[in-house]
């Protein structure tokens, strides 16, 4: 096993998710070689990376400007996505912006290792019919989904339940009155997980494990009503699954991103990592459990209620938090404005049941636009 | 799957084990269907058990007093397990006297599913080479294995360490003095699990553990030094496998043996049985983790040495814990005296390397006298 090297595109090499995955293959580097970075405006980092890890092609969002070091092949998202030399692509774009490489990949047939959620929650009904068209096999890179996987492998039959757990954010003791008055940098810090800002924000909202559900319902084809959450604030077991039994399986490590990558990285095999850390055992003594509050965390049900509705819904969802994660950040809304508005900015849909892309791309549009509005009219 | 209905035969139907292995069959009674009953001398439960299940086969240990309803076939322990006739053999028979019926199920390559801790302890090697002859398979009735062989299901690589949860007995706080004055009463009360006498008394000293730990050795072929202890007082989580990315898999249920049973007899499927509670979350809301007391609970130690030294050493450390424990269910020698009088058992012992079956009797034998001789001479 694992003589073969793994050929790698990093679509997103800039980002938390993407730096992590260098690690990983800085700490592998026998197993894996990294043929592709793709990056948006932070050139500075990107370049360094291009030294290290002399990519045969580079994508990165202002071509006008070339690098300095040209020796490789400037190639679109797409393009990278779907490149007869790329094994595995790995989607650590955040956003709207990873589905269409993400779509290019699957529609190629490659291993798909996803750290984006907006592709999955937004298009999941066209990425996994194009999926079991093309035999690509989607490895989700998110400790949730990716502790799922593991413990439904090797299982002959479906699960009875699957158990999503959540750290329940910075916020998870606060009455609605206090959660008024955070603030993004209060926001920003989260208990257990180093993460990208937009996520970070999310969690604290709960929104994350709303989109986690949808996420999870596509990769697993499991009907949202099966998918229980559960608050775990040392974020130690990442997630569950319940059998028909009744039995259960657990996956734990400590929080580290870099569990999830390298199982989508290495799958089927394991690979022995020294720099991550093992459990210790002795200092984790208490993993604590409770149920979530879904009328302090609203987006919570929101996003769980969009993909019931299915349809365009969770790409209204998506578009509206994204706005609203935004406005958030930079101060221009409050942290109970971001249910708000996406609630009516949802209200305000008119539904597509089986949307296409360019519908979706339409529905994403029209609820950014809205929203705006909504946070402007209320907010000006 | 399932449309083959699985023929049982259960030596030991009468003990706790075995009890709970004919309300799995109750609950499930299209899926499996019992051929084969034997006891020991609980002939009034046995002869209802009879009545109720109309095995074919039969064994008690008084042959000489018939049983009235004679509609079925005597037969031993060792033709049971081997019958044509028999898909699974339960060995819910404990202590020794499980260990030839064992042999007989793995010799005529059986699904054999193994709640008898002693056969794998003294005979692991035996046991172990003959099952790879006759392709039988081994099907642990225990919730710690049962939980490692569930972690461990579909993965393609060996596990880097087991970890065996244990609930540290009723006396996991006790200090040494305390641990004095226990009586058996106190003893039989375990904190979470409802067991048979010997077994309850061997979790209280944590000899239960330590041959958890040579039963997994053999049963996963993993050196007992990768096998790790952890002290897990609500026997939620069963046991836990660690890869070598780091990545730690867990089972776990509520404490019912019915699951390792069900687990056991259904495999490689699983059954819905609407009887088994489901693990409800707003009620477990706390699991801890603490090390274990090797100085404190010295049993441990001895049957972790005893099954690295291995050869015949587990067969006397065995032979003597069950003279023991009776000593101590009668009274007649302190609960402190239990590893101190193995200890010195052991210590007398000449060990062969790799014995056979009849040295293991031999063996067993002696240390049984020994171990009476010296607790005669501390407590005469």
């Amino acid at each position: 096993m694992g003589n073969t090297v793994k050929r790698l595109a990093i679509l997103g090499s800039t980002g938390s998710v993407g730096r992590q995955t260098l690690e990983v293959v800085r700490a592998l580097p026998h197993q894996f070689h990294v043929v592709g970075l793709a990056a948006g405006k932070n050139i500075g980092l990107l370049t360094k990376q291009i030294n290290e890890f002399q990519p045969r092609f580079v994508y990165y969002q202002n071509a006008k400007n070339p690098l300095a070091n040209a020796e490789y092949e400037f190639l679109s998202l797409e393009d990278m996505a779907c490149h007869p030399q790329v094994d595995t692509v790995v989607i650590a774009i955040s956003g709207k912006s990873g589905l269409s490489p993400t779509i290019a990949a699957v529609k190629a047939g490659k291993k798909v290792a996803l750290a984006n959620k907006e592709s999955l929650v937004i298009a999941g009904e066209i990425i996994t019919n194009e999926a079991k068209r093309s035999a690509a096999h989607i490895l989700p890179i998110d400790s949730e989904h990716s502790a799922i996987w593991q413990c439904l492998n090797g299982e002959t039959q479906p699960a009875a339940h699957l158990i999503l757990t959540a750290s329940g954010g910075p916020f998870r003791h606060y009455s609605p009155t206090q959660l008024k008055e955070v603030t993004a940098k209060q926001a920003l810090k989260h208990p257990t997980w180093q993460m990208g800002r937009k996520v970070t924000i999310d969690s604290a909202t709960l929104m994350n494990k709303g989109l986690e559900v949808i996420e999870a319902h596509w990769l697993f084809d499991m009907p949202s009503n099966y998918i229980k959450i559960l608050i775990h604030p040392q974020s130690i077991i990442h997630s569950m699954v319940e059998f028909i039994d009744g039995s259960i399986k657990a996956q734990l490590s400590y929080p580290d991103m870099r569990f999830p990558i390298q199982h989508a990285l290495s799958y089927p095999e394991r690979l022995s990592n020294p720099q991550l850390p093992r459990l210790d055992w002795s200092h984790v003594n208490n993993l604590t459990f409770a149920q979530p509050n879904f009328d302090t965390f609203p987006c919570l049900k929101l996003a769980i209620e969009a993909g019931e509705k299915g349809g365009s819904y969770p790409a209204v969802l998506c578009a509206a938090d994204e706005i609203v994660v935004e406005l958030f950040l930079s101060e221009r809304i409050k942290f109970t404005d971001i249910p708000n508005l996406i609630e009516q900015t949802l209200e305000r849909h008119q539904a597509i049941a089986h949307p296409t892309l360019e519908e979706i791309i339409m529905v994403d549009a029209w609820a950014r636009e809205k929203v705006m509005q909504l946070a402007t009219r209320d907010n000006p």
